[in-house]
């Protein structure tokens, strides 16, 4: 939907995994070709991106490597970067430009699709000394023209950076769900604003945290001890009396939030 | 500006306590007398609320009891209840009905004010055998003509829940910034829509947060250490390689943050 917007609409063909989709998806894509059929979906394609979760993305390479002529380009929008770009590397070469557009929601389907999803969103391309600069080049105009911000790093700093400011929080906000209603779930209606967008993405479908969280889990375990010893500080200090210091922690988060950042959407 | 709009709007008198925030707040407020002048805002009140922070409320029975005639109902918008019902009930007797709003944000000041703030948002009324019976219908009035849905518990059970639904959640969210940032902030606007709405409430003032947490610190050092809990497990898990003990816990977060609360705004 992105990529059909604009001057010069892309041609779009949608491999749907489950024959059920392919009408909804249909309609929510006039004009472009929504099959069941994998190799109908790729015939002609120039640029492959892969949507797929992050272990059925890093399982395709051989048989895309079988189907796919040697000209085209892959990327993909998965979550974990280490293993997927060394897995499709292997199989494709430096055709395959691994990408994490970072945007979304807890919802998933094609009837969460929406246009404009990527508008200014980062989006971390994870190119490696492999990569073939055309592959790169047509991966940036792909995730650039769908709307998002590029940034470029390495596939090992990209799973660490997320493992912060996306796995993290998804597990902080299960956590929170299991801490805030273990005396009783009959009063969360009584919660405001704070607790509802604080444990939002615990909404997500947990087939997908599950493998993501499994996946970079040498990244995730340390930033969950991080956190544990976060909560340490706050509760010692609290427990101490120690207000000053419980005001320090609250003031230093405020600042480190970072104000650019809330005036984003 | 929540009671000034229907057909029969309330006479409302605001006091500023700091000199400089009157001519603001007289232009939000318009028809309405806005003073510096603790006594000129009081006079003639038939409901008092006390919008301050939680300890200014609990300190100001003496000072209201000396300028209020006897009939004037006081209620106040205060996140914790016990110490303030307490105290105001020794000075004023059973004419201070508690009360807690649950709505708003992370901004404060008469520049964030809304009027539809409290539409369809929790109000929680914390009567207890002292009150009054005429104090408590004017405040179930005034709060529920605000917009607020009503619901009455004790005040000691009012603080447990909140040290689950309201206060812990930012907790959470001052430490999950910590936990994020502390490999360097400097990529934190690669955070997606996750990360900025789990911790939207930590750019919250911390020395009104601090006060709440000092507070009501016997429910909120449980909650805490419940979180650290459900940190570990989810850490044995992953740690451990149980990927369906990962997925439980996620499932199991997911329903419990139950579908009706979802489609609140």
């Amino acid at each position: 939907m992105a990529l059909r917007r604009g001057p010069t609409p892309w041609k779009v063909s949608l491999w749907a995994r489950r024959g059920e989709a392919v009408g909804p998806a249909s309609r929510a894509l006039p004009g472009c070709l929504v099959t069941n059929d994998l190799r109908e979906a790729l015939e002609g394609a120039g640029t492959v991106v892969l949507c797929t979760s992050p272990g059925a993305i890093e399982a395709s390479g051989p048989l895309l490597a079988d189907i796919l002529p040697a000209e085209t380009v892959v990327t993909d929008a998965g979550s974990v970067k280490v293993r997927i770009v060394a897995g499709l590397e292997k199989s494709l070469g430096g055709r395959f430009i691994g990408a994490h557009p970072m945007a979304g929601s807890e919802q998933s389907g094609i009837s969460a699709a929406r246009a404009d999803l990527f508008d200014g969103a980062p989006c971390i391309l994870t190119p490696t000394s492999a990569s073939c600069p055309e592959a790169l080049a047509r991966t940036r105009q792909l995730w650039s023209e769908a709307g998002c911000r590029l940034h470029e790093i390495s596939p090992a700093e990209h799973d660490r950076t997320v493992a912060r400011l996306s796995h993290l929080p998804h597990a902080a906000a299960a956590a929170l769900v299991h801490a805030a209603t273990c005396a009783g779930s009959e009063s969360a209606w009584l919660a405001g604003s704070g607790y509802r967008d604080s444990t939002r993405i615990a909404g997500g479908p947990e087939s997908l945290w599950a493998e993501i969280l499994m996946d970079n889990r040498d990244a995730i375990l340390p930033a969950i001890a991080d956190m544990q010893s976060a909560l340490e500080d706050l509760k010692s200090a609290i427990s101490a009396g120690r207000r000053e210091d419980v005001e320090g922690f609250l003031a230093t988060a405020r600042r480190l939030r970072s104000p650019e950042m809330s005036s984003q959407q």
